[in-house]
């Protein structure tokens, strides 16, 4: 059994982490951290867990890591995670990090993004995007993953081929996400009441969403050039799930020409349903799984391809994402633990 | 007192006028009309007007019209809303359609469409588009008003300045608009079972939704050259509310440019209002009223302009706007019965 | 005019208060008091009230009230609140106090509950209950008048009839109440986070309620005995809404009986609606407005009577309450500023 | 592998049990029949399942069934599915049906309260009621189980064990269940418009209710004398989910009592979790699950003892629990796939 630990196990990816962990064939959890929680048990924050899950949460540091732990995830908000994280990499821990402290190549780019320092850039350069469909081979050996964000996930997965490919353009990509609560964390704050999101729908941070240089990165290296997107997120009263509407030039190709891309990117993956024709995908069909499902439309009369994609924000946005890294980084199936089909409704 | 009559009184857009009407101190409701609810009291079919509407409903033709009446609302669906209004309108009486019937100024438009013939197409020439901000001169003369659909109302109301100063262009105008479950009315289909839309997110007729061409109809009007939009409708599980989120290039304008040019339209205007930078629009705060909110954010990375706007769909896109087109009609102060100011949360 | 202030105007019933009294037509709103907001736009806070509310938010203590206020409502919290409201009522002026600092007659039950010593237990006699359909000739001439909290008021006003006229017994009493998130107010905590509450149906403060003593303080006067009842609240996930589910004895009464007692205690009050034969009270139908509908039903089968009630928590249950009761201490028509109509949906 | 058909499966408790069975590892799915989607992917009307089930439905009648199917389930509704499943189990085929048909002991009170014709009340003799926590052995050899309603599993579980050992008396027990909207099912129809229970609480059915005498049947069987409920159903806007809210005289009894009696009868059960005090239970713990929470209060003030519930309706209330059965009937762990724990949030 791989034995696994977990760094900020009680906010809603690290609990959903330990759901999944759970039920995970080939894994043993040996230990989940919580400050706050200290010395509380872990089923008595998430009742979902009862009689599933019997640990009680420490408050770990790098000295009192378990020497024989194979892997640690990080759960932690950026900024604290890097913290936890660097001494654990120094001691020689294969890491998977969920935030965004190791996703971005330049530590520049970061600090000017997220406004605080980067402890140790020479780590970035050693990190691995944790996107498996895309770079297995050095998941497979990293030694720290860093986890996508929630929106890049959505947005990458069916845009990646498309400019890898040549078939659009590296500009005027105009992208809409609406996301569920959830992606707000379990912390309280005025932005995620019950009574000020409920029977409501608001764009936020226009342009400015601190997901869309992990964006542009990762679609400027598949398109070999710098590309340049317009990201607007809209929060959306449901629990769970992320809707990407991605619009972009459709000048020059067909839905064959698409077809055949996905066709060839993802049609031996696990986790991409292509969407056929006539169909387009919706968060309620993939919420509680690791799957992305992918759909489109090309509008003749504007001249514009329209693509549209469907996650769950916490699990192929966040934590089954991390345990399909897992399952990479340690060989094993890749859809290990990751069996569970959505349910609806 | 004027004297009105609602014809399909009992969808959700007949409910919200009988409720608007019955607060309206100018106005008398002397019959509602309704096939399948004939002898029903219409507080048994909405409990919301117990103790306030004591009417039942009636089945009314052409020939039951009392010769009083002053003004016929249709809230009838397209299609079976012209074979009734035409007679009417013949007749002398002044109608206030809710349907596409009357919005597109071509026949043939309407029929390609909306896949039905029109049964009069000299009645088009006549017929005013009921957006009160822009044509309040001609609704005030009006035989015929059209009442906007929804989604255009959210979408014509932000970009008809912009088009007309042309501050933007005619092209590559990508509107993503979210609407609540209302706009799919009161009769029961899989599309609208609690179940299937509830805890999700989808996109639905993308480059296919019929108001396509009554929202290129006036931008193109505005803009005085054919405008070609790409629409994406989405279904987003709240009540009430459309928020659309349009975005086009920003090239050559100013924050200040944009402030300037709805101030100018708009400045004195009962039920815009312009959100101050810093602020975007969210449909609970638009919900129960007939305002129509507006934000915009330049992002000079992309060099796009986002123009964000929220109405309530069953009000400003529907109820409350005819309401505004009768006082219009009726030289009436135009907010008259239009004074409640959405509730929160 | 009659001019109003209001303390602690920014949580939900101080905005709704705010909202209601810019409809109303004789009152003019003089301050709203706020000391986190202070110097803040209103309609900053609550967007739903641009273009109709222009204050800024004020930090008023009792030197600082304007001398010609007629009526000062105090939205604090308990224990706040009458330390805000006693140098007032001190001073000579007229307070509506929502809190639940002077509903109880007996200081040390006050204490007992709500585990906070009373400040001035002397208020307690001169307070009024401000329960408009029961104390009216009190509310009147009263100087502090004390708001009933939501749950009480939907759970009063079907019983306090029943027990009055002893058609029902004094105990065995079950009660099992809904509630909205709204009752939890607008601060941030993990009770009222949407992802907590969202999709999720549960009971809470099982016998341990502290609007408990209210309600059978009240049963038990118009009893004339004492009343003890079993009040079971449950959360649902819905912006607003009491639905009250009441069980009891059924011998020895009938339909009629029922019927000819709510008749006369309401059958002319503006604001209960008694629901005939085979028609059960929703939420949906009262959210909005200051109704509180009742129906009922006789189960012959087990010999029990159910009341059902529902009222909207923030307006019967607190703010258009409010407004009602300074109707009625101001002579003014009892129904001023409330007349809107619930909407639907 | 074990063998098994779903007749009426499109229904959303079929589709359900489709998931189930794809992930059981003992069971291999050999036909979904549907009347109204014959020839239709099973995954293109419940998307969730698309690239998990491959099935396209077929209508099957008593001929088509495979000869060497092991078990049958229907998923039909009362009525119809007594025609469909009598000629199976005349042929020798174990059937577990979902329905109301086979729960009841006595054909007349069915035909009281399901107002239809019992075609062969000799099959009720042999009929098991499948609530697997209780009726473990003669299920293991039954040839048709009737799978319990979502209702009455919620009830009975927390209550038979009290009344069995006369905890508590046979009478004056009140019951107001609370459930989501799935519990109407997937035809369309006014009660589950989105908009119509959206944001909206309300009774239903009281004293009326169809599961009223499959409750008393079992509890009246449990407590060796005749018990009769009072039981009014709510009906939530949520997606899943049953919360029972049981009061009954506390007399005579400690939580002690209830804590040793429940821990006797469910100490060893895989499915029902009994919290422990301070703690109740809450739908969203179970949701996605095939788990019964039970938590309980003991109110000094008034005598009574609250006992909550919480189930998926569509899963312990449903098909889960079919699963159980199955499991059961051939011998195999009561858990297989049934391991999943809920998602939270």
């Amino acid at each position: 059994m791989i034995k696994a630990g977990i760094i900020g196990a009680t906010g809603y990816t690290g609990a959903e982490l330990v759901r999944l962990l759970e039920l995970h064939p080939e894994i043993e959890t040996i230990f989940l951290d919580s400050r706050s929680y200290e010395g509380i048990r872990f089923s008595d924050i998430y009742p979902n867990l009862r009689g599933k899950v019997h640990d009680t949460c420490q408050s770990i540091n790098v000295d009192s890591v378990p020497e024989d732990t194979d892997i640690i995830f990080s759960a932690l908000p950026h900024r604290i995670s890097q913290s936890k994280v660097l001494p654990l990499i120094e001691k020689g821990f294969r890491v998977i990090d969920f935030s965004a402290d190791f996703r971005l190549r330049e530590a520049k780019i970061y600090e000017h993004w997220y406004e605080t320092k980067h402890l140790d850039d020479r780590t970035l350069e050693k990190a691995v995007y944790g996107l498996p469909e895309w770079y297995t081979a050095s998941i497979a050996k990293a030694g720290l993953v860093a986890n996508p964000g929630c929106f890049p996930t959505s947005i990458l997965l069916p845009l990646l081929p498309l400019l890898k490919e040549n078939l659009i353009k590296n500009k005027d990509i105009i992208i809409d996400s609406k996301t569920g609560v959830s992606g707000a964390g379990r912390s309280s704050s005025e932005v995620n009441i019950f009574s000020q999101v409920n029977e409501n729908i608001k764009a936020y941070n226009i342009g400015k969403h601190r997901h869309t240089p992990e964006i542009e990165q990762e679609l400027s290296l598949a398109a070999g050039s710098s590309v340049n997107i317009l990201f607007t997120p809209h929060l959306i009263p449901v629990d769970r799930g992320i809707l990407s509407t991605i619009v972009m030039s459709a000048e020059g190709i067909t839905r064959k020409d698409i077809e055949a891309c996905y066709e060839a990117y993802y049609g031996k993956k696990s986790f991409i349903r292509i969407l056929k024709e006539g169909y387009l995908p919706e968060t309620k069909a993939v919420k509680g799984s690791n799957f992305c499902d992918i759909g489109f439309v090309i509008d003749s009369r504007s001249g514009k391809l329209v693509v549209v994609s469907a996650i769950d924000n916490l699990l192929k946005g966040s934590s089954s994402q991390a345990v399909q890294n897992m399952n990479v980084m340690f060989g094993l199936e890749e859809t290990a633990g990751l069996n569970a089909a959505p349910i609806w409704p």
